[in-house]
């Protein structure tokens, strides 16, 4: 995790080919195994203790054959050596009887307790541990041999199984100490970080032993103890725990009792640091009044719990000096949160007024000058590759598709060429400029339907278009330009989630439509071929050889050219394909001749079979199957393979579907106009004033469009480091405005959901890691070049004709449904919408269920369905032009909802507006505490599809609502009540 | 769960229609709420504890406005009161916190315990309660009118929260004491059994006391408290826990634990029969032992654990007493647990050797038949209409498909129509006298293969056929007959898992090819139209008025017919569709003629959409959508719906498909043969005797396909109640075989994918129940109606064709590739081929992978995927005639693999044959084992698809691997170790 102090100084990909575990401590790094991360304890002042490997050896083969075998180890999780299988179980949440902890406890406060102990070889250890013990001395050798007997490990991945010979005393030379083979062999130790330690616990039943042993041995400076641990790290904490078999098999499940306590950050903190007995007592009892109990009627001793997806913090558990230690640097933490997150007690920097003119968008510049190296170097990954070719397919065929669309609907004055020149030079500066460069601009959407509204208003009064939408856009740019002086971006603030998702559900459900709509479109152009029509066929008619090709027919002269007519009488004819016969002169003739059979359906398998392929493929990801490598790339890739899946099946079958056909000529789609327009035309000078109004419009619309998108790329829950540049992004849509409308191209705002599937294709994550941890999603690839890329190569697609014309239309459009389903699923919107359909019972456990009552939640839903369908209806219309209203008025509407919900139902079903930032002091009920100190705890769960996170901290008078994410929380950890803490920690609930 | 005794007097479908919940004792009930099923309780020969619904009311308002309210209650698992929704939650796993178990322990000890108080009304034990206290006089008084006061309780369902009124004193009289309106609209009672009793706990902080206030009291006799609790049932106990609010919230935890510690199963059973505070504590103690704790590190204590899917058995927590007391009865019910399973030290009583001619043939029908009238009555239910349509359709499409096919094959000898009557009359006769009336008879599969190859034998040596297939017919039934006379069926013993999978796995996959294949062949019976043809389309070419059409035409007269000709000159032409132009004398010219285009494709969307919507429907009753009646009847009627969706399809579409034609005349396929084969026809008389040796292979062939298609069907995890009928399933194929051949209709024997279609429809399953229940398989609806039903209405199919006609092809080959895919999907076979995709460490926790190194189970699955791989080349090529021995192969192979495998590796991978049982003595590695009185414990998880479950006894010097259902488990619990409960329990371990 980053600190505003920090950006200039550190790069984000410097950390990225650092192996997982517990190195990954750069941006977005995760929880760390110790509960707390490496930077927050580098922040605390403090030591940071190293990870602790923890084994468990076990004394088998009692009486006949004694050796020590490896069964147990933990890191983060246990994992269980399956005797039988020769395998490591998978990681699981480790769960002990508690009689384990019990007898393990009498046994240390009896047994030998060795702290600092100075012992350098395993021999010497042995030598403490069974010199102190009144034992008699050939008990004492024999018990010696045992100890520095070879163990038995199971070095998985070699799958290989090391018996080092059993009952086999090992002497103690010195070459021995060095690391064996097998044990630099391990796979496990990569995968464990520099420095990390060993803890060695021994268990097991020895029947000549009188009396049960027990050592607990910290030594002063770690040594590695030969052959005793699979991995040849230091140990730092050995223990032994043997006796006679009479107490059944409780050694071993001591052994575990031990083992859990030493992999519990909380009792190894306090063991590495104990300097009696007596400390070592206390932190066990310390580590039983935490513990959670399960019932043994409800629960199985035995079930194995899965790894969670998000460990609890270990902040309240940990002593208050280090909780002391860490608040200066944990409010510089806490700033940085705001900034990131939705913390509602001030706005993050880049929403801050400077009350300059143009302060905003000189800080923004500033801001985004320091990244500008990196926003190339951070774009040297594979993935980036896939990225750039979804996104380009991605961007042409909207180009085409809508470019077409806007030709048609304004008279030719913007056709695909304007569209494909537009889109390179509009997107390609963007990427260049802009504080988001992430964003992906497009023409669609709101804006193409503001524009058909003003061209059929010029086309009434018989204007001459392009000169009054030059006007337009120079008032456009002008608005633009104050709103940004006035620093107009940092109301923003307002677009609370109910705006953000109202508006991202409307523009995905228009990809949605406009994508079955243009499918169902192909079947209207190659229409199906029902039995039972009059005419059928199709059939090459030659003139006669005197060239009066009438002279033949029977029917009348003015019913040949009719393709109904059945009855064409005498005829000279062939069965020539339509091309062909016109090329030898004759015409085609017959219904037959116009349609393509087998077309319609055939772009329907290929629409659908693109849409459920980048589906199923990008949900390989999460199967089981194949390795992860080969389920990275196949879900990386996921929509670029299911293009290339449906090219090939249309290539296999031959037939003569749509493809994706560019312009081939490079001129201006209107004939007779240059490519700069001219400012006035036929226009009167007075017009160039009043384009003013419409231009108010438009850019209501324009700041709208612009910054909800941006604010939805913004979203916490995407980890963006570098920040984003509302000041700066409306700047260049202002430029950019001027420029097209100049050139006579199309408009350009951010387009929300192919930017959206922008980011979803350079999404970083961890590698999934061999102990337990879950992978995490750790952020963006932020960077300009993807987008810059993807322009690029839009404008030269103008000669990539005969690479594309192998792409088919249906395709593509199939990835528009994917795009817009997987814009339109990202939202909680549709989560709630989905509650509707579900009885109470089985809906999922979601924390805003627990808080706020179901019918409200519903009332909830159903005023943004409403909302929604208002808007569809508003843009469907004539009505459109006031559409920018009533893109403000969901603002509004929002704000009318303080009356109707209450602000603690508003946190959890939206967020807070500014000036409702805190809440009214109320108590709550109470909520889950099991804290046994009086201390608050936060309540959490994780949503399925995002990391996302969202938490209430209860247990003092006030409540504030965050929304986190699982690492936040893990770093924030648990506050304490805020009358315990004011003054050193920041009073979240401040300011009224 | 039924026992051998009570076959006779108990019908199954009694007990359907009973609620939910405590009462489904019937056959297939489920684990119950207290962890030993009823019916055990009712063996055990002691009284059954009543279920208790335990409730916390907490104190709530300190200090303004005091009130009670119930935050909590439990049966099985944990609902809270979200208080801030208004609802209940989901039902989960109860946690606590160790210290309040602890605390709880030292209130009680310190607070007033009362055993078998005698208070009659909520008054009275008010008194009794606050009386013995050193409580001052107004503070008493204050305390009982508090304690009097009425709680708020959240009645779900109706969603209406009742407040009675806070801090209002209530009045005890006497009609308050009768069930207030609310309480008893309770929808939560109906689901409480009668009988059920209340634990009813309150907890809080109360300012004015001095001293922490604890009571825990037992009823004599169960009173109605008035409005105390949220149903009116009698409360059994009664807790108080109050004190002064310094310590926190801890009373509500503590309050908490009391409830969890009421609804375990043994401190519930202690604390009814505990006469002191000391037996009360020692209960705690042993609770206390019994724990499973989670360390606070790796878990966090506010999350929820989802109940599991089966509950642990509470056998080994009984007192030793009952467990003695169990023993007669287990016993019995051991032995049927031995005939349901796959036990291994005997046989079930199915296949027990009786000794005499026909003794298994009379014992099967001895027992069907007791069973006869409820194969009738038991059918009463919408499910099975469901079933009857699905298999309907699948068997006339199985008679359509493959009859046609059947009548190709064989000249005309049996074709479509023999194979509708053959199949009406066969299957019909089969349902009504079977063994086994599920079992759905077909045609297919690998009789058909043989038949085929007799054929093309008879025809190259010039005979006649059906009389030889006649005498091969009269032999295969004798030599059946022989088999079932010398009891030849109990052989079965040897099928084991593998033999079951393999042949199960074959049928699958040729189902599955059977129903790809049949799709593609439609896209050459409706050719695609590629672009690039030579010619192309299609008109209507008349003769010259003259009558001769040549005249006209410039090509030579030979090419005229040629539809490739391109040039056809002058013709009388017009364009009408093919059929119309014959009707007016034409012919229609052309390649477009010949094709009817968009078949194909429109086909293989049929095709597709017919398959997932099954699927998909099939899934819906898992999904959280829709209330669970909807839910339900979507996936019993998946199939049914995706054809009628198909059709529907097809209907609107109005293309010109392939349809289900049934044949319309009722004659034999062969022209000039009458209904009865004549025995000798044309051959020599000698061939008759000859016959008996391709007679000998089938009868292998037969006996083969139909018994293991039987163990399949009657595998343990189908919880069949009627037992099987091996030795009279085979009669029944004898005699029909005998009818079929006589008047030449085609074989049949059961089909293992359609049968296995046939049980999946009918699969009986409890309702979801609210208290955190997961409904469990119940058992097959086990009669004979549907079967004859379906060949009923496969008889009368004849006479359905107009309805029939509007069902396309291809959605029924749709349907048939749902059936193949289910049924390969259903064996643990396909999960470990599974496994070889999946790297370790993703490997899901299996049972077997935890006892088996993986190499081990990849080179099993190989093995068996190399016998599949045999099996299907022979079946395809010519040598198909050793088709049966290689199937009896398979058993060999089976025995084989005993060389390879160690008998440890087979129990888990496979079972164990008959003569080895047992497995030679040896130490197994140590097994998980939490139990500290030296006990074993079973081992378990659950498969994912099924509620099968496999188990293994570990901690004797004896391993027993067992085959087990959940609730198996659940009756059987844990044994103790074999040497002490020798001489009352049996010991699994015999005979060597």
């Amino acid at each position: 995790m980053k600190l505003p102090g920090q950006e200039e100084s550190d790069v984000s990909s410097a950390y990225e080919n650092v192996p997982t575990g517990e190195l990954d401590s750069g941006p977005g790094s995760r929880p760390s195994p110790s509960g707390s991360s490496d930077t927050d304890s580098r922040e605390l002042g403090v030591t940071k203790d190293p990870l602790l490997f923890i084994q468990l050896n076990e004394l088998m083969g009692w009486p006949k054959a004694l050796e020590w075998r490896e069964t147990g180890r933990w890191v983060l999780f246990e994992e269980k050596l399956e005797v039988g299988a020769g395998r490591w179980s998978a990681p699981h949440v480790p769960t002990v009887a508690l009689p384990s902890l019990q007898k393990l406890r009498s046994l240390l406060a009896e047994g030998l307790v060795l702290l600092d102990c100075p012992a350098r070889s395993l021999l010497e250890l042995v030598e403490q541990v069974t010199g102190v013990e009144s034992l008699s001395p050939e008990l004492r050798e024999h018990l010696q041999s045992l100890l520095l007997q070879r163990p038995q490990h199971l070095i998985q991945g070699t799958d290989t199984r090391l018996c080092w010979g059993s009952a086999h005393p090992r002497e103690a030379s010195h070459d021995e100490e060095a690391p064996l083979k097998e044990q630099r062999q391990n796979p496990l130790r990569k995968k464990l970080p520099p420095g990390a330690e060993v803890g060695a616990v021994l268990a097991g039943e020895l029947g000549f032993l009188a009396q049960p042993l027990g050592a607990f041995v910290r030594l002063r400076d770690p040594v590695v103890l030969g052959p005793l641990t699979e991995v040849s790290l230091p140990s730092r904490f050995f223990c032994l725990l043997l006796g006679p078999p009479t107490l059944g098999r409780s050694y071993r499940e001591m052994g575990r009792a031990v083992a859990i306590l030493l992999s519990d950050p909380q009792f190894q903190w306090s063991a590495r640091r104990a300097s009696s007995l007596h400390d070592l007592l206390a932190a066990l009892d310390a580590f039983l009044e935490e513990v959670t109990v399960l019932p043994p009627g409800r629960w199985d001793p035995t079930a194995r719990i899965s790894p969670p997806k998000c460990l609890p913090s270990q902040h309240k558990r940990l002593p208050l000096q280090m909780q002391e230690a860490k608040s200066p640097s944990a409010w510089r933490r806490a700033r940085f949160e705001h900034r990131r997150g939705h913390l509602p007690h001030e706005p993050s920097p880049e929403l801050q007024r400077t009350g300059r003119l143009f302060g905003g968008l000189v800080q923004d510049v500033r801001r985004k000058a320091s990244w500008y190296p990196s926003d190339f170097l951070d774009a040297l990954h594979p993935q980036c590759l896939s990225a750039v070719l979804y996104i380009y397919l991605a961007t042409i065929t909207n180009a085409i598709t809508f470019g077409g669309l806007l030709g048609e609907a304004t008279d030719g004055a913007q056709g695909v060429l304007e569209s494909f020149l537009g889109t390179a030079v509009a997107g390609a500066a963007f990427c260049l400029m802009a504080g988001q460069p992430l964003t992906i601009l497009s023409s669609t959407g709101p804006v193409l339907v503001f524009e058909r509204l003003l061209f059929s208003f010029s086309r009434d009064y018989s204007l001459d278009y392009l000169p009054f939408r030059l006007w337009v856009g120079i008032w456009v740019a002008t608005f633009c330009l104050v709103l940004v002086a006035t620093e107009a971006s940092v109301l923003v603030r307002y677009f609370t989630r109910f705006t953000e998702e109202g508006f991202c559900a409307l523009i995905s459900l228009i990809f949605i439509y406009d994508a079955v709509s243009k499918m169902l479109s192909l079947t209207y152009a190659y229409p199906i071929q029902r039995p039972g029509s009059p005419a059928y066929g199709c059939f090459c008619q030659y003139p006669d050889p005197g060239g009066n090709e009438s002279q033949w027919t029977r029917t009348k002269p003015k019913d040949r050219d009719d393709i109904l007519s059945m009855d064409l009488g005498l005829v000279n004819a062939s069965l020539l394909p339509p091309p062909e016969c016109a090329r030898r002169g004759g015409h085609p003739r017959g219904p037959g001749c116009h349609t393509v059979p087998d077309i319609a359906f055939l772009s329907l398998l290929l629409f659908l079979t693109s849409f459920f392929f980048a589906v199923a493929l990008k949900h390989v990801k999460t199967s089981r199957f194949f390795p992860s490598v080969v389920r990275k790339v196949l879900s990386d890739f996921s929509s670029v393979l299911a293009i290339l899946l449906g090219c090939g099946l249309d290539a296999f079958l031959g037939l003569a579907t749509p493809k994706l056909m560019v312009p081939k000529e490079f001129k201006p789609t209107l004939p007779g106009r240059g490519w700069l327009v001219s400012p006035f035309g036929a226009n009167p000078w007075w017009l160039s004033v009043a384009a003013a109004l419409p231009a108010l419009l438009l850019s209501i619309l324009i700041f709208m469009d612009q910054q909800i998108t941006a604010v939805i790329l913004n979203r916490a829950e995407y980890r963006l480091q570098k920040g984003a540049g509302f000041h700066l992004d409306l700047f260049c849509v202002a430029v950019l405005m001027l420029l097209t409308s100049a050139l006579g191209l199309p408009w350009y705002v951010s387009a929300t959901v192919i930017s959206l599937a922008h980011m979803d294709s350079l999404r970083r994550e961890s590698r999934a890691c061999a102990l337990g941890e879950p992978p995490s999603f750790l952020g963006i690839r932020e960077q300009r070049l993807t987008g810059l890329m993807v322009f690029l190569l839009t404008g030269i697609s103008v000669f990539l004709a005969p690479v594309l014309k192998f792409i088919p239309m249906p395709v593509l459009y199939g990835i528009f449904l994917y795009m817009g389903v997987a814009a339109i699923s990202s939202i909680q919107f549709t989560k709630r919408v989905q509650l509707l359909l579900m009885p109470a019972k089985h809906q999922p456990d979601l924390l805003l269920l627990r808080h706020v009552p179901l019918s409200r939640v519903h009332l909830f839903t159903a005023i943004q369905l409403v909302c929604l369908g208002l808007l569809w209806i508003v843009k469907s219309t004539p009505a459109a032009i006031i559409f920018p209203i009533m893109l403000l008025g969901l603002v509004g509407v929002r704000k009318a909802l303080e009356w109707v919900f209450s602000p603690q139902e508003l946190l959890w079903l939206d967020e807070l507006m500014p000036e409702k930032k805190s809440i009214p002091e109320k108590r709550l009920a109470p909520e889950y505490s099991f804290s046994a100190t009086g201390v608050g705890v936060w309540e959490w769960s994780l949503q399925e599809t995002e990391h996302e996170f969202t938490g209430v901290y209860s247990g003092s008078q006030d409540i504030v609502g965050l929304s986190l994410n699982c690492q936040m929380l893990n770093q924030l950890g648990t506050w304490n009540n805020g009358s315990r803490l004011e003054g050193s920690w920041p009073r979240l609930q401040s300011p009224s």
